[in-house]
């Protein structure tokens, strides 16, 4: 019973994360998550007693933890900074255009649609990006790259996958993901 | 009366693409461009038939128009592109921290929070990041760079821009656009 209820739960934050990702924070409708989620109506009050701005939460939680796990790997594989750059933009760029275009990134919805009503959810986004850059800048010190350095690396890198992942989805061309992997690979080397 | 005309349809304009930088499209209502405009009620199915996404429209369109303006400006004060890379950074950075953080950019909310309910507002985006990429590009070009190169720096140049605009915001601290304008500049020079 506590698996299918935890599990009606994560399926709940999997199918705000996918709507946040396609739609972003207002468009989506409590009702859109249940349809996409296929939970039972009344099961979102009783899973986020907080509502739509706890989902939302979770499902940024969820989005960091996933970030962070795949930067771990990939500087498991890498041999240097600029390949650990290279695959997280790859990752950013692969989601994109797996999409077709659709589905960016999580927390920057929750950033640019602030309204300012829940403190909860305004301070997610920097509590957000804060550990998936800590965890890159990490990562490169790692590799022997000063702290200083290191920081700014991660600080340009995670801006330049957000940035792209606008640009691009936009445009409908992912251009902008190899003129950014070119310009932070030749500072990262 | 022509004149007072088009100075409400302005002022809305305006107060539109002041709300969509605080807090997106989907969240901001066409009363709340009433009241910041001070407009009177009824003006905006007068001016714009088309409701909120013709005004989102032309919000896009005057930040298009202004931030070629800008970069056309920044480009006769430049003497390279690394100058001119900068200057559009700064320029983000000031408008961002001016606002407290509390002010992205015009188009980037109309990118993420698509719904595929306007054929026009989705392609806003696309249209309005081709027109500033280009005039980078096209200075990038008259400071001697190849057209491949000028295309590809002015990518990254506005992918960067946005990405530390969200970044940046949400963490409520400019250091991503220092970690931005050093990668940058430096594939620039």
């Amino acid at each position: 019973m506590a698996g299918r209820r935890s599990d009606a739960r994560q399926k709940m934050v999997s199918a705000a994360r996918e709507l946040f990702r396609e739609q972003g924070y207002h468009a989506t409708a409590l009702s859109d998550v249940l349809k996409r989620s296929e939970a039972p109506r009344g099961s979102v009050y009783f899973h986020f007693p907080g509502g739509k701005s706890e989902l939302a939460v979770e499902a940024a939680a969820l989005h960091s933890q996933e970030q962070v796990d795949a930067i771990d790997s990939a500087a498991a594989a890498a041999t240097s900074p600029a390949e650990l750059v290279r695959a997280y933009l790859e990752r950013a760029r692969t989601n994109l255009t797996a999409s077709d275009y659709r589905q960016g990134c999580t927390i920057a919805p929750l950033v640019i649609e602030s309204t300012r009503d829940s403190d909860e959810l305004d301070a997610v986004g920097g509590r957000s990006f804060e550990t998936i850059i800590a965890a890159l800048a990490g990562h490169f010190a790692a590799f022997g790259m000063a702290p200083d350095d290191a920081r700014r690396l991660a600080d340009a890198t995670v801006a330049g996958a957000e940035g792209a992942l606008i640009t691009a989805r936009a445009l409908r061309d992912d251009a902008p993901f190899d003129a950014m992997i070119d310009v932070l690979t030749r500072s990262a080397s």
